[in-house]
């Protein structure tokens, strides 16, 4: 098979034997595999990653590997997510994949929080190959059945789309709370859409420095302004998603005492940071990283969501280097591969 | 009366004359008044005040002033707390002073969250004379009678024993919890008293680099290390009290995936910061600040903790300059001022 691979900064698309599906996993063929600014990171070296990219995907089951040992019985627990989904697909079955391949054992797993197992691996990411590529293999434990109205172009949104959902699993927004959203990049628009699904936009204010996306964000009901904009500090929960080390002071600056500081990029680097005004204010930060599938599936099945908009380009497998390349441009939304092209 | 006044970084004692109270506020005669290490940092010139310095202390009412307006009932809150206590203290009674000075009319302030108040001023910190004097005044409703049976040498600890308790009003933490106490200065030991009040210090490490105080924590029933033992990681709550810069870092290693991190640290400076294991981790970090004089009091009262062996030295009111450079040696712990000496 194809497959776009991943060693010391060098991306070459090779030839490679289908993967085996092991006890309890999936043979998959890809449909559709996206390009998330993580990839690009890890091209730049983020996380030592060798093997072949990709995490975002929409697949059809083509096999599945024997059946693995039942793993012990979850602990009950309010924390409890990304719960293993039932029943096993069948052969066809047209899946988004979990990307946190958890062992199912442990203490962390046994608590349900799986995506935080320390012996996991990652799609593409974490001792793991990914989706870009014909075929790739993941857990069965980790696949969720795509309903029949969600088309591929907007199930490969589903892995970025969660992780925009994960803020309001982890924090009870109220609808008179009034939220900031900082970033108008992918996961800006994709958090964007998540407020407005959860029915937040009426007090929520986007801000960011693309006119063409805060648009975007306009028409999801969202109040806009430029970063230059003069905006009224005080905000109950904000949203930073910039990608850059100056958003946190922003964000700290704009967040009312007591409130909630959700955290949601990562960047390389260890910026100076004064962080006397978190413990002054009392301010709640959290780290908010993947989140939950089955929301997100349920929001594009229902229609709330339509994150197609933010497609830019699709590239056949064989160009996935110049796939990256196009996903380098700065402004550049989302690019996918096609396996099938 | 005498007072210590601080102007740019000079300190010295002067004769003011007494203040006067104004509406809804009452003319204290200071018993005892402790020096914090906010106080050392303010005579470095943070917060840029003036005038007289100190917030922890023991007074007891000298007289009332005229009977301030009624403020507006609180809204009803889950994160009420510092309600206004009453009734009225009588005069000659013996108080602790909660520092922050509220409008009382704000939504904040509505809101029940009055040490936030954007108005607030804030004893000896903020627009406002502080508690290294013969009297001084502050609002009735920031008063808190004490029992007979709490000594005025435990009763001077009451404001900073009372930040020690806060992160327990913040996060709910069980018994089974592993408790990591970073930090073993005077906020330290405070919190490792707070810690066995509550009943947590079985599965509570704390990390410090003083024997002598470790020691201290130890006898709390605390399992202690120095920096340098190796300690397992995996708590679910971290308290970070070193009051330096690298204390954040040792405190991200130290928490579990999804686990609590409460910062009780001020210092100057913006340290180099990497944040992508607060994402990553999805960690909550909580900015912990002023807490329930009332739970301090209370836990005074039952003998629960015992401040005292942290006094580590008594100056007369016009030797407050002396004191100071006593607090100012590394190590000391808490140094305290007498007006009536």
């Amino acid at each position: 098979m194809l497959a776009l691979h991943h060693e010391n900064g060098r991306l070459q698309v090779v030839e490679r034997p289908d993967p085996q599906p092991r006890a309890g996993e999936a043979l998959l063929r890809v449909r559709l595999a996206g390009i998330c600014n993580t990839d690009l990171e890890i091209a730049r070296g983020y996380m030592g990653f060798s093997g072949i990219l990709g995490h975002e995907v929409v697949a059809e089951v083509e096999s599945l590997g024997p059946a693995r040992e039942a793993p012990p019985a979850p602990a009950t627990t309010g924390l409890t997510r990304a719960p293993l989904p039932s029943p096993v697909p069948a052969p066809g079955a047209r899946v988004a994949v979990e990307i946190n391949c958890a062992c199912e054992r442990c203490d962390t797993c046994r608590r349900g929080e799986r995506n935080h197992c320390p012996k996991r691996t990652v799609l593409g990411i974490l001792g793991r190959d990914g989706t870009l590529a014909e075929r790739l293999v993941a857990p069965v434990a980790n696949l969720h059945v795509l309903p029949g109205n969600v088309s591929d172009e907007a199930a490969v949104f589903v892995e970025p789309l969660a992780a925009a959902f994960q803020p309001f699993e982890q924090v009870q927004v109220d609808a008179d709370d009034r939220i900031a959203l900082l970033g108008d990049g992918k996961l800006g628009l994709l958090l964007g859409m998540a407020i407005t699904a959860r029915g937040l936009a009426r007090r929520a204010v986007a801000i960011g420095r693309h006119p063409e996306k805060l648009a975007i964000l306009a028409a999801l009901g969202l109040r806009v302004a430029l970063e230059s904009d003069p905006v009224e500090a005080g905000f109950d929960v904000v949203l930073e998603a910039t990608g850059s080390p100056t958003g946190l002071a922003r964000a700290l600056a704009l967040v009312r005492p007591r409130g909630t500081l959700v955290l949601k990029s990562t960047y390389a680097g260890a910026p100076p940071l004064d962080l006397a005004p978190i413990v002054i204010q009392e301010v709640r930060v959290l780290g908010s990283r993947c989140g939950p599938f089955a929301v997100a599936i349920d929001a594009l099945g229902r229609g709330a969501v339509d994150p197609t908009p933010l497609l830019a380009a699709r590239y056949p497998l064989r160009d996935a280097v110049a796939a990256f390349e196009r996903a380098r441009r700065p402004g550049t939304l989302k690019v996918v591969v096609d396996p099938r092209a």
